[in-house]
């Protein structure tokens, strides 16, 4: 486990939040991304049934998690976070420029292309269940998702990764498809979410995010 | 203008879109940034009305407008190519490297954390006028959105930029603002949207995207 109190980075995380959101929650992204990059970091937690302490927003102007401090640097944004952490860490991002640049477009292709049609299908059901309107809604919401996943399948192909190798593109990715129901249904990304949430880092970044909604760690904000 | 034929840096974008979407399309962030940074650039324009050809599937996987083509670069995504031609331009991303990395926080937050409650509200009015559903689902949609577009009132205050000078950040939150009746009907916002808006850069910009859309231009594509 790389949580350390004394580490010079630390993100904010959730130490509540309701039981079917446990695991999914943004800083997993960013602390797989700190476990790629072998970077110890502490948590600054917060109670997700409370309001955000007033100091927050200095931290993040929407309120949401996760921030991310280191020295003089204060970050929010999980995409920009990863991207950041990915500066100094060739398994996140290539040091080739063309490879990199590549990386960095499919970050922005799971958050603003395929994410904002299978999160609105997935908030259907977290947010909205036996809501009227969405019953109208769901066909053409599952339209357009199919879609954008139609066409990564297509990209994907029989290739491992989104590139030539593992880059914070696959890991956005697949974080993006882990939290959807409707995206992992499809056995060709289901494999590809297997694949990427097989590497260790994963492994510890997803057991470090549990660990912080043990009752101990419910700790001042 | 700097649309030039033999320019090193082609992007795609339409040469037909209906009418309410000219002036809107994502090619024009890609071209203010290309002209921030004072680049030339061709263009590969692509039919609206039309399927995508065939080919054009290696430049973009999802079919979208724009991709960007420099030598051996081939991206997508409008927000992954402003930042990466922001690499090479202090005007969109600054040297100093937290300032830099702020930067990049607010493209994504533009584009992560309120552009998918601005454009779902929009496409209400712009894809589904007129379908029941939306009686019952814009409210909740206006609530979302306006939380996040007070969150970023409250961010600006006072100032001119989102941080202490133009970056990628305020071109990439204000086109996305630009795309929002809603978030445009907020004086402060609008403002703001205006003096990011009134940068020569923009307004070549602009012109360029509208240009394509002039009969002349419709060509092979």
């Amino acid at each position: 486990m790389a949580v350390v109190s004394n580490a010079s980075v630390r993100i904010s995380a959730f130490s509540w939040v309701p039981e079917f959101a446990r695991g999914f929650v943004r800083d997993l992204r960013v602390r797989w991304a700190l476990e790629e990059a072998g970077i110890d970091y502490s948590e600054r937690l917060l109670d997700g049934r409370l309001d955000r302490p007033v100091d927050y927003v200095s931290e993040q102007p929407f309120g949401q998690v996760p921030s991310y401090v280191d020295k003089g640097v204060v970050l929010f944004e999980s995409g920009a976070i990863v991207l950041h952490i990915g500066e100094t860490c060739d398994a996140l991002l290539p040091n080739e420029p063309a490879e990199r640049a590549r990386a960095i477009a499919w970050v922005f292709a799971a958050l603003n292309s395929v994410e904002p049609w299978t999160a609105q299908l997935g908030a259907l059901d977290a947010f909205h269940a036996g809501e009227a309107w969405t019953k109208e809604r769901r066909p053409q919401l599952e339209k357009m998702a199919a879609r954008r996943l139609d066409n990564l399948e297509a990209h994907l192909g029989d290739r491992p990764w989104l590139e030539n190798r593992f880059t914070a593109g696959d890991l956005t990715m697949s974080a993006v498809l882990r939290d959807s129901d409707f995206a992992s249904a499809r056995p060709r990304l289901a494999a590809y979410r297997a694949r990427c949430e097989g590497r260790p880092a994963f492994k510890r970044a997803l057991a470090a995010q549990m660990a912080a909604f043990e009752p101990a760690k419910a700790s001042s904000q």
